[in-house]
């Protein structure tokens, strides 16, 4: 009798149902040469002994892994639940898409130089790799840069240079709608805050999708470039002093993210400015936190299911292609409308 | 010449080194029977090759996965980006823990009782299991308790259930720290607010805490007991209608979780009612929301590196103990105390 800490194997259970190991290989594998009877027979003895196949054998015997890695790129300076919480809420999509495929997720976290790691499917590891994470830390998408040499199958959520194969939100268009809200709102004079980093590839397109939307108004644009290596809330922070002390005449916020507009939110109220009367804010995001604010978060979402979709389809995808998911509005209280 | 799509083995680097396969696998595995030129040899070759090892099959050779299995339990009914903060700050904290040691994670989402698996383990697919979510899914809990036999290697964070070996933060300890808090700022009449679930270990442990601190202060402790069905904002927001219609007397609120405190935050603005002046906001847990908040929020936040590391030590372990990781009281402005 065997003794509980020796593994079952598929040889014990040919033994039980007296036929072959290759017999229970391609039983318990769905083969169609096994006839019924002989499957119920080794089904039987696989039961009564417990046994379970190990699938990691299995896959490997197969030449593929059934397994997707994930890397969640964080700020190497950042506390461990300071990561963004968009980048949870993608993760979380795509660990959802991927159960739905029976698709194992690797999942890493990578933060300094030390963790760097991008070769999952050269060491055999993973069928194909996502990257999920902050544009801010540049020593990270320097890596995978230079990592990427186009015959790896990576798929980037956001997606630091144009060159790679992202999913980003439909920034432009997001960006587009939610300064034609603030314009329906009565607000003439609205100031896009942002970092313009190289890395900053989403910031740059909702900037774009702001330009737009203005100039489609006839109305001039303007633009606070905040430095990438600050927090984001401490962005949102700075803009707002600078827009104060420096007297620009301006009546709303667009901030590249929600993170700097609940920052700009905090501002405004310590300096006794009221939003949305005096100044109104909008963010681009959907967190959460945007529900807590005051006033509560006027902002754009992602559709971060289609996100976690996209990515899983890209990373095993031949040829990865860019794809888009789409954004909704959602109105809350900052941007209601100025007191005139 | 071998075509680029051809994978290149270990065969292939004996070829080039001119030495057996064998040799091969034991120079590359770091074995002392080598010799250091042959070693030499071997890497030379495996460079000039490309070859990288393949670390699933090795992996599998020396009978262990190098692999540990998290599960992240949410709520069924909710969203994507729905997932409690601390439980994506605990992931976060595994993950990078599990990195330190050379551990691959296998993460996967789990919410309805189809995504219900694990066993990893029997799978031969992880050494180890790490189960992280909310209390709320009690189909999950459920199904994570028939399973734990005891001989299964799991850590549960939270763990609904003592029988489990959990990580947990110190909740008496923080709970009794912030009802201290309460009462050196002047309130005198805090209500506790929280869900008693069956599977709500923790809140149970806060609320002894919050009965202790008063009873060694000679006051009395009042308690409101919200539907667990509910998300735990609304749970808030009810506590807060029910402590003002029914006239309750009290002038300070300890919410068993930041999102209720949150919840409470708010309706209480929306009743008029100011905080902190009129009635006082505690919460637990540190999720980043209550830094946005009006007022910010006076919460406990646990060490989230300190539970990654138990977590991954526990899921390694023969016989793992249940630990406490230690918290810290964070002040912010909800219970600057009462205007008298």
């Amino acid at each position: 009798m065997k003794t509980e800490s020796t593994r079952v194997t598929s040889f014990d259970v040919a033994e039980k149902a007296g036929v072959s190991q290759a017999t229970v290989s391609r039983a318990l594998a769905g083969s169609t040469i096994i006839s019924e009877a002989t499957r119920d027979k080794v089904l039987q003895a696989a039961r009564e002994l417990n046994y379970h196949v190990d699938e990691r054998a299995a896959s490997l015997r197969q030449g593929r892994t059934r397994s997707l890695a994930v890397v969640l790129i964080a700020r190497l300076d950042g506390a461990i639940d300071a990561v963004n919480p968009v980048a949870h809420a993608v993760l979380a999509a795509v660990l959802r898409s991927a159960g739905r495929r029976n698709l194992q997720a690797l999942v890493s976290y990578q933060a300094s130089e030390a963790e760097f790691a991008g070769d999952f499917p050269d060491r055999g590891l993973a069928d194909g790799m996502i990257v999920i994470g902050t544009t801010a830390n540049a020593a990270a998408w320097d890596y995978f840069r230079a990592l990427d040499d186009g015959v790896r199958k990576v798929a980037y959520w956001g997606g630091a240079s144009n060159d790679l194969a992202f999913v980003r939100p439909d920034n432009h268009g997001g960006a587009r709608q939610l300064t034609e809200y603030l314009l329906s709102k009565g607000y003439r004079k609205p100031v896009f805050i942002g970092a313009s980093d190289r890395y900053q590839q989403q910031f740059r397109e909702r900037l774009e999708g702001f330009n737009a939307a203005m100039q489609a108004a006839g109305l001039t644009a303007q633009t606070i470039d905040t430095p990438d290596d600050l927090m984001r809330e401490e962005q949102g922070r700075r803009a707002v002093d600078l827009l104060l002390d420096d007297g620009i005449d301006c009546d709303s916020i667009f901030a590249a993210c929600d993170a700097s507009a609940l920052g700009a939110i905090e501002q405004l109220r310590r300096r006794g400015v009221r939003c949305p009367e005096q100044i109104g804010v909008v963010g681009f995001d959907g967190i959460a936190a945007g529900n807590h604010s005051f006033p509560t978060l006027t902002t754009v979402r992602a559709d971060f299911d289609a996100a976690g979709e996209a990515l899983v389809e890209m990373a095993l995808a031949d040829s990865p292609m860019s794809r888009r998911v789409p954004v909704s509005l959602v109105e809350r209280e900052s941007a209601l409308g100025p007191k005139v």
